[in-house]
């Protein structure tokens, strides 16, 4: 993909939902940028492809070092967001604004739909013969990206999932009872799975983890659940906000009278942002455990993990590190004389664990949605597997010293 | 109340809802202990009281001085809890107990209930002419209990609802709209209140922040969301999950049909553990403010915090000295010859922030519950007074650096 550079404008954006490294993302684009003498400003579009569309604009280069390395602690993007997909009329904006103001090389930081939409201003830029180069930047805190061992912006957010697991289970061991967390990811498991990574021994919770990637039975959840809660007095339960039965109907709509569900601008079913299916959940396993005798008055209690999964200041070292990272590559590859393309990360090592970054075409990240794989599916459909645990646990960073009580030293009488 | 000492085994426990450093606090305790000559065995009781009725003890002495370090940083309580009240004859059982193994020293971790349970074993115990040294050393993430300047476990978990909103500020910034994000505290706002502790900037979420002491009022809530909404485009609201209308009826009652609530063992209705309130309350500011013509179709969302706030693996530095040192204040309060007490945070100076601790009687505490000062709460009764933040912020630890945008900067045409 080689070609030849071109002076001109850069525009860096960000789309879709941040992360708590995507102002890492777009800093590292800026400090590759700063080298490369083809570049005449670098600008911040306000609010994604929203800014580039109104021209509102910020200096980056006017920022200062400081100021860039600060925000690059900072989650959730300083350049504003956008879920807006563009039409043809928006392309034809896009390019009349790129034009005007020799904008050439455009960088945008997002998830599948950011890829599609820039392979569609790319298209549209050649049809109408203005030389454009065009770049994404993975992010997603789904992890849900085709082309990457997995994306900037996971592992802070597995790493709040496992830090909210590790808490609720030792929360839990203190009452007994249920509890179940439901976590961001409509199609992939990866985050729900992330609640694993906070075990340290053989019964701490989560007992049963969900994802989408499986079937998920009413039937076969209650019998998982009644198990441990026989064997242990407890069950701390993680799942997936976008489970759904063999009939592809979402388990929340299964659990309600259905109707009435927001859908957003891409016309996917609003399952972020209410609590609606931890309870659901919570008062069906509850009402069916007390019926079979579990328990007379079972407690049972749950929580949606919600935007503090993706927004919480308590970055993973390693993500943050991967995100400036990426950001450094994109800029470098645009130098490179490269045309177009999405900026991936693949894993150059296992153990010692380390990250290659790879420029792979737009179309092959475009619109697509990578799922767990089964290897990281645990063989009864309700844990993931060592593999996931050996594939995630790198990406985290260190979390804090836990200790257990010896119960080995009880009193005897 | 200096009296002589007495020989014989300490008992330990903890009641009630956990904290980040409750095992901060009972192995405070239990360093305290090991310097005392007249204390044979130290036991800690598994599930609070109900582990002295069933005599389930475990030997703390036989813990390894690693095990009880990494156990001061590990949130929940290992030596498990209850919500049990103790009845007449729990006292007797109890009295039993202590009086077969000669169990002269008990030390309860815990809230108002727990200094109230703790003051009834102390009249039984009287009243069966046995002598028992009885310590109450405070805990509650709500920072409800009297005499206390500040509760073990409160910072902990201010830390993580200041950190919360600091992150979902910063995400709605992205994308404009409402958040509304829903704190623990039943009757006391101070979690809903150090959503405030995050803020850096003047137009930094939340925006608004509703507490328990005043009443809550649908009409104005909506009036002053739609003022901030119109100003900024945007608007983040923390409120308390125990608001109440003007005749003390919850608000979750008021946005509901009302009933089938369920209610725990001291009559309490259950209000943590559910998403409801958050829901209904977005639900009605959405339709309140579309109806008004601020927005079309109005972005809005709503969290629970749950349970996260007061289990999630990030102790504030100052809550953990501070659990420790009550611990182990609690342990030489026993040796000075003290027959019984509350052990309680006071504060010996302001700037610098330097803590005190002391003993006071048992019935001080016992039952009462200490809500927000009204000098801690704002002029319209909607968000803290800067004399609240000055309390509070040295109770929380230092956050995470944060950076911002030079919207100066602008690119201009």
């Amino acid at each position: 993909m080689a070609n030849s550079t071109i002076k001109g404008r850069a525009v860096i954006f960000t789309q879709g939902g941040p992360t708590a490294v995507i102002n890492a993302s777009w800093v590292g684009v800026v400090q590759g940028l700063m080298l490369n003498r083809d570049i005449q400003d670098i600008w911040g579009s306000i609010n994604g492809i929203d800014g580039i569309m109104n021209e509102n604009f910020v200096d980056l280069r006017a920022q200062t070092v400081e100021t860039l390395e600060n925000i690059s602690y900072t989650p959730a993007s300083q350049l504003r967001s956008t879920r807006r997909k563009p039409t043809a009329e928006d392309n034809a904006r896009m390019l009349d604004v790129f034009r005007k103001h020799n904008i050439r090389y455009a960088f945008g930081i997002g998830g599948n739909d950011t890829s599609e939409s820039l392979d569609i201003i790319n298209d549209a830029g050649r049809a109408r013969e203005f030389e454009l180069r065009v770049f994404h930047v993975a992010k997603t805190v789904d992890n849900d990206l085709m082309e990457n061992d997995h994306t900037p912006g996971y592992g802070s957010a597995a790493r709040f999932v496992a830090n909210a697991f590790r808490g609720v289970s030792l929360d839990n061991q203190c009452f007994g009872g249920l509890y179940i967390g439901v976590c961001m990811g409509r199609h992939a498991g990866f985050l729900a799975a992330a609640s694993a990574l906070g075990r340290r021994q053989p019964d701490d919770g989560p007992h049963l983890i969900y994802l989408p990637e499986c079937d998920f039975d009413l039937e076969k959840f209650a019998r998982d659940a009644g198990d441990v809660y026989r064997r242990l007095g407890r069950c701390v339960i993680a799942v997936s906000e976008g489970i759904e039965d063999a009939t592809h109907t979402p388990v929340l709509q299964v659990l309600s009278a259905g109707g009435g569900l927001e859908k957003d601008s891409h016309g996917n079913v609003q399952l972020s942002g209410t609590g609606a299916l931890a309870d659901k959940l919570v008062e069906f396993l509850k009402d069916r455990l007390e019926k079979e005798g579990a328990a007379k008055k079972l407690r049972a209690r749950g929580d949606t993990l919600g935007y503090l999964q993706r927004s919480f200041p308590d970055q993973s070292p390693v993500d943050r590190e991967e995100a400036l990272a990426l950001g450094r590559f994109a800029a470098s590859c645009a130098q490179s004389g490269n045309i177009d393309g999405s900026c991936a990360i693949v894993r150059a090592s296992d153990n010692p664990y380390r990250p290659d970054y790879r420029l792979v075409p737009l179309k092959n990240v475009a619109g697509k949605t990578r799922r767990m794989p089964p290897e990281f599916i645990g063989p009864k459909q309700n844990d993931v597997s060592d593999a996931f645990i050996r594939y995630a646990l790198p990406l985290i960073g260190e979390l804090s010293p836990v200790g257990a009580l010896d119960l080995t030293k009880k009193v005897k009488f």
